[in-house]
């Protein structure tokens, strides 16, 4: 029975394997926070990097203020480990997501939710309504400019706020813009000049709220590529990194520019080398159910001019041009991931080691929950 | 609680949620059972398409021998289920792996390893010594030009079959090479023509083998995209398709050309529009998350002119550019997978219906399986 615990050396570790290394994650961790809890900025981290209650209560120890999720089956299994304080930042729509939203609602008295439409907002109303239930906390979805959800600024998130006023039994507490289309901008003065240009729409559309009596306390965003800007633009009250805790390539890449404070890619797959068909090139057990390839392939770590490819849903390539250099049948390489949180998705288990002694174990408790 | 049961109808269920049409999926294993059982061949279907014991269990009840898994924890959860032929086709290499191999070994003799090298096979055997075990049945990995894993044909495969003939407690029992480049070839002409190829360099692999003494009694190969063509090869004795049940877009395109029979795309994922931002744009509730992009992007089943994008791990864009079409934030969508396989692996369960009322729920059950 394989079952590895807590002291194994991760040598003993079947692969593939999701590690990660507890002194550089802790590392992310505090230089997230010396950046931003200066600043007086509320902390919410997005929990759908780590999908874990663990994870999640670390951050709050650390000095975050509850969690966001992407998905309500996502917040289930927070607020059933103790996370209560959760922000759900997809819209809630349909019949059965909604009955779930009111049975949540009734055992979480603090969620929070967002709405773009009407429509949606009026059937978790009546819903609620049924239900006997009424305050639950809304944001206004605005969309900032990454064109995904979300009513434009402004005039239309006005419009949007005063329908949204008339049910009784929603509670409008402040709105929520994610400028994810910003995240990944290579160029650090770039990314900062749109990150607050989109910063001054989104608290522009809070002041003119205010403005016609809205008593709007969140104004929330950011992710781990624009958090330290939004922290310092005026009206932002709360910020949304996720990623920053692990990191991947895509992200180290984006941020390599002009970055002043370094996070380290403390999250790998373990992997081993099950084939030696080439002189330069050798297979790993890991393919597109280990490693996923939306944004580009993932990177062998410690091994320069060695590249990889998937060769399918269980193999992957790795493939050197230079002399002198060889792997062997047998030899373990950690790959790291190009994109943290699909990836994380694909596995049930994070094994968290220092200096090669794992020390912690923790389930990927919200793997799969897409609903 | 949300709790989907046997005899609800679609309608109630939660989204994203994968579901199975049973007409289609049956009609589509009956063709396949009609296309290859009347040549005599072995149908070894793999599992790591349906990922599930119950699937590899109707699999087997329409004529099917055992199956093939890629990992060793995959077999494990179909040994634990009863289904206790399997063939195993990703080398197994490192220590905790062999360990689990032996331990799995004891309690399915009739389980089939695949070895490219004396290092890897000298492993096992080792193992098993020391456990006083001994005939595990392997098969000899050749590469018949996927260039993937394995040894090249003739020779070189003779010569491997001479080094682990001297390790005394593997058994081989035959060769199998996988022609996966040539799944997706889309001329079906073409298709055929290299497939008759490669199977020459197969089965002449295995008459040179039995030459020299070896008994060579399984060779096996074969996909979806090829299986009717090495059904008739001279010297194949088994086949390997595992994503002709449900089919996917890729798979649709690739085998449009001349069709014997058409397999039917079974499977989809209900997903519900969530926010209406733009007259021509919706935006539905599955993403990175519930819908793989490594074979391009899925696509919205009845829905022509409409095309799907992805808009980050759980939001999916619709966009269309005629008039006269319109779809509502409320609206459900059924997504045709791009990649079946990994797409599975993406959900923990089935909802199997027929006509709209669920019949059977299925886990995946050897989700997240990688190792």
């Amino acid at each position: 029975m394989y079952n590895p615990k807590i002291g194994d050396s991760l040598n003993t570790l079947d692969t593939p394997s999701m590690i990660v290394d507890l002194d550089q994650m802790e590392e992310n961790i505090s230089k997230m926070m010396s950046l931003l809890l200066p600043t007086g900025i509320d902390i919410r981290p997005h929990l759908k990097t780590t999908k874990s209650p663990i994870l999640a209560a670390k951050l709050i120890a650390a000095g975050c203020k509850g969690g966001c999720v992407a998905k309500l089956s996502e917040a289930e299994v927070m607020v059933d480990a103790g996370i209560d304080d959760i922000f759900i930042t997809c819209e809630i729509v349909g019949p059965p997501k909604v009955a779930r939203l009111v049975a949540l609602f009734q055992r979480a008295p603090l969620l929070r939710v967002v709405v773009d439409s009407l429509d949606g907002a009026t059937a978790i109303d009546s819903a609620l309504q049924s239900a006997g239930l009424t305050g639950l906390q809304v944001l206004l979805d605005v969309n900032v400019g990454q064109n995904r959800t979300g009513v434009p600024p402004l005039s239309h998130t006005l419009e949007l706020a005063r329908d949204i006023a008339r049910l009784k039994n929603l509670k409008i507490i402040g709105i929520h813009g994610y400028e994810g289309h910003l995240q990944h901008v290579h160029s650090r003065a770039e990314r900062e000049t749109n990150c607050r240009e989109a910063m001054s729409k989104l608290a522009g559309t809070a002041d003119l709220l205010r403005e016609h009596g809205f008593d709007i306390r969140v104004v929330t965003t950011g992710g781990t590529g624009t958090a330290e800007f939004c922290a310092t633009c005026p009206g932002i009250t709360e910020v949304q990194p996720g990623s920053f805790i692990f990191m991947d390539t895509d992200y180290r890449n984006a941020l390599a520019d002009g970055q002043r404070v370094g996070f380290s890619n403390s999250l790998t797959i373990l992997c081993t080398v099950i084939s030696h068909p080439e002189p330069k090139r050798v297979v790993i057990d890991a393919g597109l159910k280990s490693l996923t390839t939306d944004s580009g392939y993932s990177e062998p770590k410690g091994l320069p001019g060695v590249r990889y490819q998937d060769e399918g849903d269980e193999h992957g390539s790795l493939i050197w041009t230079h002399d002198g250099f060889d792997l062997k049948v047998g030899d373990r390489v950690e790959m790291i991931p190009s994109h943290i949180d699909p990836t994380i998705n694909l596995h049930d288990v994070y094994h968290a080691h220092r200096k090669g002694v794992i020390e912690e174990i923790w389930p990927v408790a919200t793997r799969g929950k897409v609903q």
